[in-house]
Formats: structure tokens, C-alpha cells, sequence
């Protein structure tokens, strides 16, 4: 008996058999395998990788021996057994994010995960160097998770050819859609591991509009498998989150609502570490029903972020805004908002609890552009995001919990959150120079900071007495109206301040 | 008989009599007078001004010959008659607004107003140098309307007591609720000819919630009588408005919605000339309802003026936000927004097919703030506002219609509004280099102008061939989607423009 392999524990471990590779072993052969510690199985599909090679993989969720048993009505694939042992993780590895807190992320070792995510729909099929350059790019920013779709992209400034094609092609010489490549499947696995290692979460996107291929003509039988395969090969990566789409209602008309949520079965069926999975809408009208059981958070694509609140409460879960409109400067109303108003998107929408997205859209003579290709940021946002994400990991631990409701003055105007000892108040295009509605309401031992949220400068706020917000009289109601806090703090009188508030004798 | 008084169109006449001055002839003694011309007649209340003094207005909307006869159950009132000569009028006397076009504004004489207005809610009870001071300043911008209470104001940096109490005092000391204090309503009616002079319209504010005087706590019929006093007195003055309250809402507690709904009836019940009646909110989730059939037009308080379109489809009738918050730097979150966002409101606003108000709420050491006191303006929104005036007068004649629909993509996100030959898009917080949709559908000859809103400057546009916006293919369906516009035009990729074209061929 070989030494026994070793993986880290939410490490993917693989095992490689040989089958058949005649007929189509992509519809022919299914296999899978049981993976088993102590009394506890957990069913894996596998997979044809091409020339005759099969293979399964598995994530660990615990540590030591983990043995495994394939199933396959075809013999070369039936009854192989294995084991492996699971060691500690390494430093980086937190393991898979999911829901904690009911609004918001954490990784499975317990490690908050707050989702600053931006956007390169297409760049695994850019040429190798500017994935490269994509991958260097991100590793200067504080992004921790990128939305990346399967398919390759159809559309203005995005007319270049795949590295490869999806589908292997068939006897007239067109893609087969019932034969993925298993080349390009690789190749997108691979950089899906890049981004792990960088500690950065694959948001997958499995269907989108924009294609010139026919992938969207597919059948729903052939999507179906297309998804299964996806699943069966990309599961086990710890960093991967399904998005079941981008803009998946500019797709009704030929897949309808019910095939959508056949999808998300098909993962749930294939998928035993049960990643996020979500569903972007395009037109704004058009949000998916995101209280359906096997929607993990919800995936909004919407500019009005004040109503970050409403999206939570409508549908009880994290809310991801991963299209507040991007910075830049094309043609397209969803790609020329400037980097001042995308970063005070980020900031309303984390201080209603909720997270957003980052997409950069500047017009380039080679239409090398962010959003869908990588390559390089050109715009001013994402410092400033990188530097929210700071700010938050430095004090929240659990998740923010936006103070007021909707709709109650003044929080539908400015916007705050709190979570255990920090509270912030982000007071964007208002530039009171003093404020308290929102302080703590005791008198008690404080640190105050004022943050610029564009400047990136932290100062020292200035504590003074309540100010009078009201008057007690309101017509003939004598209100007797409390102060709405035991202190009041000095700002600057510019845009764009948040008032950062943290108990001194914190335990952290 | 001595020679006939002549009064110009629209002007105000106005007839002295003698009566008792005993009791309360405030109560005691009902006196109207009724006014003809040819087989026309028009009823008007009269009004006792004290001292034995009884007075009955009239504005006349009809040239030439008018008589009256008064009626009374007071001897010395019943059956005065007289006449007079209505002339031409003057050059700059347009004759009362009123609702044209549905969504909008014009003079009697067909010149269009374009609603901009401004706030002091209680200038008139200021020193009098102040109130000089305010007419000097109003002088110098471009304002046409001005939001201001009848009742002086109690609240934050507003505690000083008004020039003249409302109402007399009666035995006990206390002002008496039943005797309204004629020189405080000649001050007052004096400030709006004032204003009517300047050719700006009077927002005449009757109930507010912010009071120490006990003004709020006025009965019903109390109420009633003095609205019937106030109506008597100023609805001959062709340049009021009357606003129902500043905060109905906030005084429902008090005065329900059924008493709100008297009130526009007893207005409708003495003032012939049908000004126009509006009620206005505080909190955002309490508009009136303002399709019922006393109100002429839909006064909002709300920031989120991407609304604009909503509030003109549910009502039906031209929509005024008068507090889209104020350029300021107060504690109050809807008086600290920057000039720049209030500039932006306003033309959002505008290119909505709707109206904004300005307010400003800069703090000062000796609280002389314009929202409440009027006296200087400190901002920088004023100007950029009246520059927007500007441009409407140039070429719009019946009003603004928004170009697209509520939600209807791009028009959720840009704004853009066309009337007969002119057209315009703002782009706003956009800032996109080259631009299409809502440009002329046809290859017409076309003047067209980049407007910055900020800067005030307008310079010529590039015209440019039709960009290519959106794939023609959306998954599975082709969609041959057709170009938006027959050209485009460069644009500097700076926020804050707008695009304006026009016909070259124009009429006028």
C-alpha cells in the first residue's frame, strides 16, 4: 500500500481512473463515488476528463482518514476504493464561505467574510498574458471575490474568440453541446485555484445573454448536464459560489422560471459542500423570488442602493449588490457613473447591511476594459473600497446591523450600522458640521473618528454637548421630545464624512 | 359721482366702509359684495380691517366696466354699490398661475411658469431690515415663488418673537383666537404685493406644526374662520398660492384628515379666482392624497427625486417638490445636503416633468437662516438654479415631458424630457464620452449643445455616428434590435452635463 496522500483539510482532493472513451462517455458513463469518515458518507459525482480518463474529487470538511468507493454501472469505474488524510489547514485557508448571522458571510473556520467583490465576466478567455496581468492586478487590490463567467462573452467592446471552445465539436464540425471540453473546463478550474490562492472567492456565472456561440440555444437537457459537469468538476474548489446567471430574466423567453429553479437543484443535487448560490437579475423590475429555499443570498443588480434595507427585509437574507452601476465612462447607463458615486454606493449599501459590487467600465482604444476582461484598473474607486473593507475589518466581527428602519427619518437620508462595540454613520452627500442622531445614547467612555471617505483620512472627532435636532412643541402636542443621543460630534461641513464610533474599553 | 377708479387687469380693487366696531365684528358681522360685469356675476367675501373699517378686494379678470353691491344683515354694509374701469394690464402683470397642460404651470395671459421657487417660512415676522434685505436679495435671483407662512415660526434657531402677534389680545390678555390683528395681515398682505411686484408668487402657507403660541391649538372652527379671514383678505392679490400647511401630517394628531379636507373647502368657498391649493408632507410615506379634486397640484417633501415620474402618473396633476432637502450644513439631515446635490435634484427634477423648491441651511453664529428668516443667501446652488431657468425659458413653451417611462431602462438611471423642438438628456452622477438613447430618431438639422450644470457653460456638441449600444443577440433570441437614435453625440466624460438639442428650423 502506497503512503497514504495528504490534503488539507477544504484542500480538493482528486482521484484518476481510466474507463471507456468511446461512444460518448459524457452521457454514457455515469460514475461517482462515496466518500466516508467514521459513520458519515458523502455522495460525489465524477467526471470524463477526456481520453479516457475519469475522475472524482472531494473537499474535506474534517480533518484525518477519509476512505472512498466508486459507483458506476460501467465495471472500469465501479467498486474503487481509496483513502487520503485530511491535515490541518494551512494559514490562508478558512475554508468555504457561507451564511452567518442571517445577513451576512463567514468563512467555515469562523473568519468573517465581508463581500467586497468586483467584476471580469469574461477574462479566462482573454489571451494568457492578460490573465496573468488580471490576476496581478488583483493581488494589489483588497477585492475578495470576482464574478467570472463559464461562457465566453458576446458584446460591444467583447468580440474576441474563447482560449477555447466549450464544447467539443462534432461530426459537422460545430460544437456538440453534449461534449464539454474538458481543455477548457481546465483551464477555467485553474484559474478558479489562482483566485483561491490569492484568497478570493470564483463567483460562477453558469448562463448569461450575451452569446454568439449558441451556448444559449442549448436545450434544457443539454444545460442540465452542462450544470452537472460544472458542478461535479468545480465543487470541490473551496473558493467557488454559484450564480445561476447574469441577468437571467433577459433569458425568460427561452428558459422559463421553472427551468431556473430546476438549476438550482441540479447543484444542490451535485454540490455536498451546499456553496452559495444566487440569481442576478438585468432589468431592475426583474428580482428573482430570492426567499426560495435554495437561494443561499441575494444577488440584486440595482443603482438605488437606499434601499439596501428593503431588499433585506423583503427577503430575510445577505444582500449582494453586485451591479450598483460601475465606474466609468461608456455609452452604457450601467458602466459611466463616477468613482465617487460608485464608492458612496458601497458605503450606503454596507452601512444598510448589505455589500456591493465593483465593475470598471472606462472606454479603452483596444476595449480592454475591466468588466469584462481584466487586465488593469484604471479608475479611482477601488482604492477607496479596498480601504472601506479595512475600515470594517478592523471592528466588525458579526456583520452590520443598519440602525433605524426603512423609511424612518432620518435613516432613509443618511445611513448607519452597528455591530457589537463599533457603530458607523455615513453621512454621504450631507455635510452637516454637527451631528447626533445615531451616537450612543450613554454617556460613555468613546472613541470618535471622523472618516473621509475619499480622502482616505482618519481624524479624530471632536465630542460636544446634544445638540437640539427638534422642537420639544409640535402644534399642540407638547412632546417632551428626548435628546437621540447623549452627544453630539464636530464635523469637517464637506460630503462624503463618516462618523466612526467605538467603545475604549473594548475587549478586542 | 366722482370720476371711476380704474384698476389694471389683475390688479386689485379695493372698497372701504363704515360699520359697527362694537362686539366682535369679526364674528358679528357677515359682509360680501357681489361684483358684475355684463350678465356676469362674481361673489366676494368682505373682511373687517378694525377700527369700524370694513373692506371687500377684487381682482378683475376682464377688462372694463365692473359694479358691486354689497349684502349684509348690518345695515351700514347692505346695499353699497359702486363701480370700476378695469384697464389693460401692465407689462409685467401675466395675471394669476394656474394648472396648464396637466403637468404644468401658466400665467392667465398664456405665459408659462416654470415653478422655482425658494423657502423663508417666516420672513415677514423678521425685523424690518431683514425683510428689506430678503427683497433685495430675492431681487437677484431668479426665483418666481416663495414658501411663507402666515404664522411665525418656533423651532431650532428660530426663537425670536414675531413683528406682530396674529391675533389681538383679548380681556385676559392671551390673543384671542376669534379677533384676527388686522395690522398683522396688512403687514403681511403688504409683503405679498411686495413679492407680486418682484413677479414672484407667493406660497402662502396657512397651518404649520412648529409653534409656541398656541396657534396649533386653535379649534376647528377657529381654524375655519381664520382661513375664511385670510382668504378674504388675499385672494385678490393675482400672485398667491395657497399651501395648505408646511407638515400636514405632523399635525393629524390634532387636526384630522377631514378637517384638512374643510379647509380646501372653505378656500374654494371664498375665492373666486380658483388659485391654486396644495398641501404639503413631512414624512415621505404621508403624501396627502392628491388626486382629490380640490387640490390643483401635488406638492412633495422628498429627496428621492428619481420619483418624479411616479408622483406624476399616481396623481395626475403637476408635481412641485418643494423640499428635495436644502443646500446647507445644519444637523437636520434635510438642510445639509451639498449645492451640487441640490443642483442635481433640481434638474432631475426638471427633466421628470416636474418642479423643485430651493432651501438653504447654512449655519450662522447669530442664526440668520434663509429657509426661515430669509436675509442673504451664503450657497451656491441659487445661481446654478436660476442658469437652469434660464435655459427653459429659451425654448420650452408648454412644459417638459419626460422622455421614457418609470423603470423603463436607461430612464431610471439618466433623466430626459423634450417639448415641441427642444429636447434635453442630464446625465448627472453619468459621465459617459459619447451618448444616444433619446437623441432625434431621424437625421434631421440639429443645433446641439453640451450643457455643464455646474459650471454654467454651453458649449457646441459633436455630433457622431449611431455607437453600437447592445448586442443584436440575447441569448437565444435575435433580436435585430434597432438603433435608439439616428446619431450620437461626444460628450467630455465629466459629470454634471446635460445634452440639448433643437431644430434648427425652428419657429421661433
Amino acid at each position: 500500500m502506497p503512503k497514504q496522500q495528504t490534503i488539507e483539510k477544504w484542500g480538493t482532493f482528486e482521484a484518476e481512473f481510466s474507463g471507456p472513451s468511446d461512444g460518448n462517455p459524457f452521457l454514457d458513463t455515469p460514475f461517482d463515488a462515496v466518500f466516508a469518515q467514521h459513520g458519515r458518507e458523502v455522495r460525489v459525482p465524477g467526471f470524463y476528463d477526456g481520453d479516457g480518463v475519469y475522475r472524482v474529487r472531494f473537499m474535506p470538511d474534517a480533518e484525518g482518514e477519509w476512505t472512498f468507493r466508486t459507483r458506476s454501472t460501467t465495471a472500469a469505474l465501479d467498486g474503487k476504493s481509496g483513502a487520503f488524510i485530511a491535515s490541518a489547514p494551512s494559514k490562508d485557508n478558512h475554508g468555504p464561505v457561507s451564511v452567518r448571522n442571517r445577513y451576512h458571510f463567514a468563512h467555515a473556520d469562523g473568519t468573517p467574510f465581508f463581500s467586497f467583490g468586483t467584476t471580469c465576466y469574461a477574462w479566462t478567455h482573454q489571451p494568457l498574458d492578460m490573465q496573468a496581468q488580471t490576476l496581478e492586478t488583483l493581488k494589489r487590490t483588497r477585492f475578495n471575490k470576482l464574478r467570472m463567467g463559464v461562457f465566453p462573452k458576446d458584446y460591444p467592446y467583447n468580440v474576441n474568440e474563447p482560449l477555447h471552445p466549450i464544447f467539443l465539436a462534432g461530426k459537422d464540425g460545430k460544437e456538440d453541446f453534449d461534449r464539454p471540453n474538458p481543455e477548457a473546463f481546465r483551464h477555467f478550474e485553474n484559474q478558479v485555484a489562482a483566485l483561491r490562492d490569492l484568497g478570493i472567492e470564483a463567483d460562477i456565472i453558469i448562463f448569461h445573454p450575451y452569446d454568439r456561440w449558441g451556448y444559449c440555444n442549448m436545450s434544457a437537457e443539454q444545460d442540465f448536464r452542462y450544470l452537472a459537469y460544472l458542478t461535479a468538476r468545480l465543487a470541490a474548489y473551496r473558493n467557488v459560489w454559484w450564480s445561476l446567471a447574469n441577468e437571467y430574466d433577459f433569458l425568460l423567453d427561452s428558459k422559463p422560471m421553472t427551468q431556473w429553479d430546476r438549476y438550482f437543484h441540479i447543484i444542490e443535487e451535485n454540490d455536498p459542500y451546499r456553496h452559495l448560490k444566487s440569481i442576478h437579475n438585468g432589468d431592475v423590475n426583474m428580482n428573482y423570488d430570492h426567499r426560495k429555499p435554495w437561494v443561499s443570498h441575494v444577488c440584486v443588480q440595482n443603482w438605488d442602493v437606499k434601499r439596501t434595507f428593503d431588499w433585506r427585509e423583503e427577503y430575510g437574507k445577505p444582500v449582494v449588490n453586485d451591479e450598483p452601476e460601475y465606474e466609468g465612462n461608456i455609452i452604457q447607463s450601467w458602466g459611466n457613473i463616477t468613482a465617487q458615486e460608485l464608492v458612496h454606493r458601497f458605503w450606503i449599501t454596507v452601512m444598510r447591511g448589505g455589500y456591493a459590487g465593483h465593475g470598471e467600465t472606462y472606454s479603452h482604444p483596444q476595449d480592454l476594459i475591466w468588466w469584462a476582461k481584466g487586465g488593469e484598473l484604471r479608475g479611482e474607486a477601488w482604492k477607496r473600497i479596498g480601504f472601506l473593507l479595512d475600515v470594517l475589518q478592523e471592528d466588525v466581527k458579526n456583520g452590520l446591523t443598519p440602525i433605524g428602519k426603512p423609511g424612518v427619518f432620518p435613516w432613509s437620508r443618511v445611513s448607519g450600522a452597528s455591530d457589537g462595540d463599533v457603530r458607523y454613520i455615513y453621512l454621504g452627500e450631507h455635510q452637516p458640521v454637527v451631528w447626533s442622531t445615531g451616537l450612543p445614547m450613554d454617556d460613555g467612555d468613546y472613541d470618535i473618528d471622523i472618516i473621509d471617505t475619499w480622502t482616505m483620512k482618519i481624524t479624530p472627532g471632536e465630542r460636544i454637548p446634544t445638540p437640539q435636532l427638534h422642537p420639544t412643541r409640535h402644534g399642540s402636542v407638547i412632546r417632551g421630545r428626548k435628546p437621540d443621543a447623549a452627544f453630539g460630534v464636530k464635523l469637517p461641513g464637506r460630503p462624503f464624512q463618516a462618523i466612526r464610533v467605538r467603545q475604549k474599553s473594548r475587549a478586542n
